[in-house]
């Protein structure tokens, strides 16, 4: 709808700001990165034979490939086998919540938490619990209290939206409170590349489905390629048996170009991780320059600040400054907003000059 | 498993003959053509600039093209905005159920029915009805009958596994029935293109979902893109918000290889409908000549033949002829076998020499 949006319209979420186009716009909004794959990566595709079906679990090349890196880079056991891939993380987190969920099912999130996951939540018909974090952290007491009777955990470091990253040992001793509890812990790690404080860690155990994505490491947003990796053989064929009738094998043209970037130089990674650190550093001092309450981001690329009055904020932005940020609400952060920052340096110097033009005037 | 399968493991579905391969292999099971699509239509690939989220009903010339097809080959009002682009048509039926019925919705298939919609009704959580075809035939007075407190009905002509097509007649008295019983009629129309007696008709009205694919008209089966249109905006709104958290944009990779085949000329497909006629009629005069009792298929390529024992016929002609061929079972048609049948004419006459060596020995 972009152009045409009311005050009340910001109450129904992103998809508003879907359309939403101008030379002069800066969106802080949706979290993609910008900087493109690299154009070697398609040249797979030139002729690409593969036109039948493929296997429901994804091609045993990439499953391999996939395998080797949960093993090798996230220290976490996996075999071809336990692998599928999926039409990106989003389809990943549905199945396993479809395929593995009774209605009524407990599922306990952390707060703030992904924007899909509440809805996914409901779309299962399951019953959505809750653990706000502290000091953006993860706390571990009231996890214990809360997963009683809880079917399945999501734990999502480094974090949309808050940029948080948990450390080894918290993740662990989550582990370890989940699987007691009889809970499976789905780790959603889509933006384990992107770690600027401290490191990436990957819980392992019997209880845990680690789901990924290429979409932030290889900007391959919109081609749609996922997986997820769990040691337990009930859940693999859970998903598998759903994704056969809801939507076969993800696309070959989609899985082929994400093999072909596993094999680009692990510098690249490193090398994009840097870019994003500097825009980091650079939003999160103009946020703190500006006199606003910022958490500063450990990873990701989103930082959320608090703000007087969001939903006029959210609303004023777009409208006045041709600015797009999103409403903490949205991701069950009243009195915020998140903003993402895959933008060059000087567009979030622009867009953050414009929030400042916008703070004077309300002020 | 392929090799290892064993009497009971026939009970288990298609799933059974997945990884079944071998040179000699001759298979009557899995459904897609094997007639590749023109290479020209990769060309689009080189270089692909459009790595970012795309529009989660799909990208705009794509949908203007189904629209103005739509319109134009089928008759059916569509327009632009009333179109989603979907991973093939399994995510299209998928999400037509998922957001649009509740938990204990009546859907009414007709009886034999395309192996996937009844797991789709259990996915999600609805309750299936049948109306048993008659000579393979829809059997309206039943439909009268059964459509009560129906939330949907799936009507697919030309019909996957029986072959028939439902000729013009039938399918408006089918979309007047659904509509006075306020009952929604999904009409799956991959096989459009692959008619052999009579034409393809598409219903038309406020009631109509229609969906269809790019995958047995054009051979893109792996690429996963099909597509569902509806002019009821409330339908359309449902399937998009919940594919904005279940899955996102279909691969923009094979998007816009579809867009290209749109633009291949119409002489193609006749080319290959003679083709798959000739394979028709082969396959259904040797059946028929083996003392079989089968339907003539007037569309698809598929073909439904009684046969004794058929779970033996289905274990046997793997283990001993090494043959796939799917049983009836699978599809709500005890005491049958499916036979598909996008293979080259030797292929086929050297299937059914096999079916004839198993049947003798049988007798």
């Amino acid at each position: 709808m972009g152009e045409n949006i009311t005050m009340s319209d910001i109450d129904k979420g992103p998809s508003i700001f879907i359309g939403a186009r101008g030379k002069d716009l800066i969106s802080f909004g949706s979290g993609q990165p910008d900087i493109p794959p690299p154009i070697s990566v398609f040249d797979v595709l030139r002729g690409f034979p593969y036109f039948q079906y493929g296997n429901i679990k994804g091609e045993l090349p990439l499953r391999t490939s996939v395998a080797n890196i949960m093993e090798k880079k996230f220290k976490v056991p996996s075999s071809p086998e336990n692998v599928v891939i999926t039409n990106g993380a989003s389809e990943a987190i549905n199945l396993i919540m479809s395929s593995n969920l009774d209605v009524g099912d407990k599922v306990l999130l952390t707060r703030p938490y992904y924007y899909s996951y509440l809805p996914l939540v409901h779309i299962n018909r399951a019953a959505p619990v809750f653990t706000d974090l502290v000091n953006n952290k993860i706390d571990l007491e009231d996890v214990k209290e809360k997963v009683k009777g809880v079917k399945l955990m999501i734990v999502n470091s480094p974090s949309n939206p808050t940029g948080a990253v948990e450390d080894k040992k918290t993740l662990n001793a989550l582990q370890e409170i989940t699987e007691d509890a009889g809970t499976f812990l789905l780790s959603d790690e889509v933006y384990n590349a992107l770690v600027y404080e401290g490191k990436h860690y990957s819980p392992a155990g019997d209880n845990v489905i680690t789901v990924n994505s290429f979409s932030k490491t290889f900007s391959l947003c919109g081609f749609r390629v996922g997986y997820l990796s769990c040691m337990d053989d009930n859940v693999v064929n859970n998903v598998v048996s759903q994704k056969t009738h809801t939507s076969m094998n993800t696309s070959l043209l989609s899985q082929a170009v994400a093999f072909e970037t596993l094999k680009l130089p692990s510098r690249l990674i490193e090398k994009n991780r840097k870019i994003f650190k500097a825009r980091r550093d650079l939003i999160y001092n103009r946020l703190l320059g500006l006199g606003l309450e910022v958490q500063k981001p450990e990873g990701a690329f989103y930082v959320m600040s608090k703000i007087d009055n969001p939903k006029k904020a959210c609303f004023e932005l777009y409208k006045n400054q041709n600015v797009i940020v999103y409403l903490g609400e949205w991701f069950g952060a009243p009195g915020t907003i998140r903003l993402s920052y895959p933008l060059e340096l000087d567009k979030i110097n622009e867009g953050i000059d414009r929030i400042t033009s916008y703070l004077n005037d309300a002020r």
